[in-house]
């Protein structure tokens, strides 16, 4: 603090110094500068990183160390080593909220590496040719940083949340002690850096409540934790329950329904029984950072430059305006009061444009979140041509996993710069308004745009009068309602309509055609942060680079985690935990439990197994590959049956369970339209 | 020509006299215009017009008195009324080439009327404030000034075919006389009246021709015409014939074949069976007129004024560039040679981006000529969800009308506008590649963009490289083939690979961010002028408003126009002629006449009777609301039954075929998957 204080009144003053903002040539130069000097923090960066990414190692070694101890020692009693595993951070068994925060962290670090002089904090005062170096080294040294957060809690160990606290604690207190010492940098504007990195201290600080909470909750094993939960078994549940909710609305839904349909489309409220996928909360909490980072970066680039700039306007400026031929008024002390007015709009403008800018991604980021859902729920019943327009086997392949291992880093991206487009765009929209429509009618000045208007109005009148004559004859004239059926009717005055209304038509369209180019740029400017449809037309879909990313990590994401298939693991382990492997074992895997487990009689269950073998047989007709991943089962011995289920399920579920999955294909035979060679079979 | 030679060596003069071209403030002035004086043709345009639009006016008075004598004496027995009006122009039964005529030869005169001082030939000097009103009074003379041009072609008889030559030579005769007396005019550029008139020449051009030609082929009952071509029956045999036709290719096309198919879907080959819409026909028509009006205006904009400004420059120019701290070189003289060959430059990049423009339209006009052949058909067939991406009734509605009688002015608006728009795009890609790469390379001057890129190679590299290792990964480290199935392996390496590589998948994102935005934009641009795709995604294609036009005027056209029907309506006709009512009849209701004419046995018949009743009785349950068109057909007497197939073949063919065609339901039907509903009725 004593460092800024000297110079606290000295930039105040400067500040507001315009005396050389007009040189002699006219031409407006750099707003000068406040001089602020460059802050040391007591808690020396370099120091504290190499102690810090020492100690980080040192975690994650002890890390690895207590999960091998671990495996040796529990075997495959407690848990799968796969799960416990350090790496395994990204798994649906873990901790949420951490892997969310340690993901948002990194890239709050991104946004504020990408513009700070030294990328890297071992080297200060870096020189401008080698900047760019340190940068790409930083791009790989900051995740490395932070990953220890992220590991301390995939070990479900009481030592793993231990580490974790003091970890973050360090950190979090490092950095807050860091920025009170220097709130405020030469960078961009003087508090950026503090602001940039509120994101940085808000997900430590959640890390810092997050482990000291797990630790006091214990450790829990973490590789059943998931299958062991109600979440799969109750999606089960509700996909056999659904048939009974058909809507029995009426065929036309009123004008209220449908907004209010509409409007809940674009509101995401939570399922209870769907379970959203880490990625994809991951990919949202990082664009709400991007958004943020985006506009705290938009707003100190204009907004003090329009200070400046209102600060700096003096008589001389109406001088200039006069000399360029912008004669606002006749008196100086006016033109300047005019100026200032404007640049307040502009001012007005801008924070509007970044406001609604900010609205229209959250809004979109809800729609996404909405969409993702119902085209997740879609691909696990199997709905893939609604989904992809097209036919899709469903499996992870080489370009699926590439494209889900960049999702994230693509929706930031995208983000980002669909908030800079889309916020330059209002803004202009904005200033349009303001100063065509809006200060017109308030003040009576530029009123350009009403003069074209009424200059027009015989062109506007006849357009309107000839679209509304084919709407009426249209009605009419031209259609006859027959016994049920609608035909057309007096053909040649249609025809000759159509020929003399020609001309006007065309002049109709060419509004149209200024109305469809602006709508769709407008569009793709607006959708340009969602991944989950493409701007292309519906024929080249496939050819805009953000939605085929999506759409190959929808394939990975459902093959890896269909519920259907991982309630039958869930049901399969805890059948084998109970010891009854071998009939238990048989009525598991037809699904038999999933449906009823109360009703145990005897021939009510011979002649449900009967039916269940059945289905079973029909499931595999129908999706002939899963025979690969029978073969697991077919050992008898119940140990190793027990170890190839939790193999899988802890590894995620079977993937080619996504393409037709298994309960889901078993209602369709209890409809009847059974084909005759399943029939042939099950006999 | 004498009036206009006079100021020929003036003109030349002064086309390069640019002795005030920079006025004393340094400001480049408008460049002086080349002075050419109002020249009035010896066929006066107000007198020719007065009795022009008399002649045509007795023209249409004499082709209505003759259809009244024809119908009063003919009966119904040479065709029906509705189809030897003279308004009845835009039926499939008329002679296409004169619609699609006139209406280029209206539209020409659009372009004309647009941008010339008079609107209307019946005033002269028309002052400024009356100029709006006149256009708009102009965009209906025009039309129905052209009108007879089309109505004589339609009562397909010799006193028509005799007025329509007389009329169309009229028309030409004065036009070529005009132009030929003052191919000069004061407007814009001196030859643009001229070049513009060029398209009307040519459609009188061939209405010239076409009209005598009908004239001494003689004329043709209109009514059944149309019905009694090959055309339909032969459409009807294809379909049936189809299902020999199964593509024995591989699963898995090789690139060359991919190549070759992407390749032919962009070039429109006319198939035999299959007859263009009159209205698509005239679309595309105007189209082309549209494109050449559009890109004569954008050269006679910007060639001459290029040129105007290449001639001024001299060295006060370079004093000018100095004068704004720009240094081409310390040479004055080498300063001008400088921007005498930039400008040059420019001039290339205008005309490469007006080429490219014009080519890109033509190859999106043939693939929409395509994909309505393909729409069509689909909509024929029954493909309703194929083509609309949601199923819809395909009959007329008030909409649906609307937008048939606005397609063709849409599709001519959409065309201008996309022609513009993509010549300003094209022009300045090609200006980019020519300043920033090319004159780079060859000139060694500019590099600013290799720099750039040498600057930033690490970025590059590094960039590439993580690319890189993620496809290598994904390829051979984490999918593992197990039993014919793929799943995920080495889970926690992905799982690390991913976090590692979050921030520089940002960096790749955000360069895939910028490809999107640029690539959704060109493919706009690109795809302004197609009405049969929507600019908008797959959920939203309906707010696109020109799609919207094409859905609805695409249902129209095929409720009207269903080729299956029509073959219908020609066999009953043709059998009604014959004479057999009776039980003939029924044989052509029941489609059995279709596919065999030539086995006749008792026996076979009999049989084939049986099945062909059954295959009625199953499309009329699929298709109930032709039901109601059916009650036309229940009277036994054979002349009222003929009346009524008469009237409805003439009037266009039913519109709930189109919903679900008769011929094509009737081989779904032998592939043996029978609802018992059906053949229990069939009993």
């Amino acid at each position: 603090m004593n460092k800024t204080a000297g110079i606290e009144e000295e930039s105040v003053y400067n500040y507001y110094d315009y005396s050389n903002w007009y040189s002699e040539n006219g031409q407006p130069t750099l707003p000068p500068k406040e001089v602020i000097p460059p802050c040391n923090p007591t808690a020396d960066d370099q120091l504290f990183h190499v102690c810090i990414a020492s100690v980080s190692l040192v975690v994650v070694l002890v890390l690895s160390a207590v999960r091998k101890k671990n495996t040796v020692c529990d075997g495959f009693a407690r848990g799968s080593p796969a799960v416990s595993s350090p790496v395994n951070f990204l798994d649906q068994t873990q901790h949420k909220g951490l892997a969310v925060t340690v993901f948002g962290l990194v890239f709050s670090k991104l946004c504020v590496l990408v513009l700070s002089p030294d990328p890297l904090p071992f080297s200060k005062d870096t020189p401008e040719e080698t900047r760019e170096y340190m940068k790409i080294i930083a791009i790989f040294y900051w995740p490395a940083l932070y990953y220890p957060l992220l590991a301390c809690g995939t070990l479900h160990s009481k030592l793993g949340y231990v580490l974790g606290t003091l970890l973050s604690w360090t950190h979090l207190a490092v950095l807050v002690w860091q920025k009170f010492d220097c709130p405020r940098t030469p960078e961009l504007y003087k508090y950026y850096a503090l602001l940039a990195s509120l994101p940085q201290i808000g997900c430590l600080g959640f890390l810092c409540v997050k482990y000291p909470r797990l630790f006091l909750k214990g450790s829990v094993a973490g590789g059943s934790e998931d299958l062991d939960s109600d979440y799969y078994t109750d999606y089960v549940k509700l996909i056999l329950k659904k048939k009974k909710s058909t809507n029995v609305r009426s065929d036309k839904p009123r004008l209220l329904e449908k907004v209010t349909d509409i409007i809940q489309s674009y509101i995401y409220t939570p399922e209870k029984v769907f379970r959203f996928p880490l990625k994809l909360a991951i990919s949202a909490f990082v664009s709400i950072i991007a958004m943020y980072q985006v506009a705290l970066l938009l707003i100190i680039l204009v907004i003090p430059t329009i200070h400046i700039v209102r600060a700096g306007i003096d008589e001389n400026f109406a001088f200039l305006l006069s000399g360029l031929g912008i004669v606002l008024s006749e008196d100086r002390a006016e033109v300047v009061r005019i100026v200032i007015h404007y640049t307040w709009c502009l001012e007005v403008c801008f924070v509007c444009g970044l406001t609604l800018a900010c609205l229209v991604i959250i809004v979109m980021l809800m729609r996404s979140m909405f969409l993702h859902r119902s085209n997740l729920q879609g691909l696990y019943r199997g709905d893939i041509y609604n989904v992809y327009n097209c036919q899709k086997t469903i499996r992870p392949s080489q370009p699926g996993l590439v494209c889900w291992m960049g999702f994230t880093g693509y929706q930031a991206a995208l983000m980002s710069l669909g908030m800079v487009l889309k916020t330059v765009v209002f803004f202009i929209c904005f200033v349009w308004l303001v100063f065509l429509i809006i200060i017109p009618i308030f003040y009576g000045q530029n009123l350009i745009l009403f003069q074209m208007a009424a200059k027009a109005w015989p062109v506007w009148v006849s357009l309107i009068l000839a679209t509304a004559l084919q709407h009426i004859t249209a009605q009419f004239a031209f259609i006859k309602k027959d016994a049920g059926t609608r035909d057309l009717n007096h053909r040649g005055s249609l025809f000759l309509l159509t020929y003399l209304l020609f001309l006007i038509n065309v002049v109709v369209g060419l509004i149209a055609a200024i109305w469809r180019t602006v709508l769709s740029a407008l569009y793709n400017i607006i959708h340009l942060g969602r991944m989950d449809i493409s701007l292309l037309s519906r024929a080249s879909e496939a050819y805009d680079p953000a939605y085929r990313y999506y759409a190959h990590f929808l394939k990975v994401e459902v093959s890896q985690s269909h519920p259907v298939m991982k309630a039958f693991c869930g049901l399969a382990l805890r059948a084998a935990a109970a010891g009854i492997a071998g009939r238990k074992m048989r009525d598991a895997e037809e699904g038999i439990q999933l449906v009823n487990q109360k009703r145990q009689n005897k021939a009510v269950n011979d002649s449900r197994r009967v039916c269940a073998r059945w289905h079973l047989l029909y499931t595999l007709v129908n999706n002939p590959s899963l025979l690969g991943s029978r073969k697991h089962f077919k050992l008898q011995s119940s140990d190793s049956f027990v170890d190839g289920v939790r193999r899988s399920a802890t590894e995620g579920s079977r993937q080619d369970a996504g393409s037709q999955p298994v309960a889901e294909t078993v209602p369709a035979t209890e409809t009847g339209s059974a084909s005759p060679t399943v029939s042939a079979a099950a006999d």
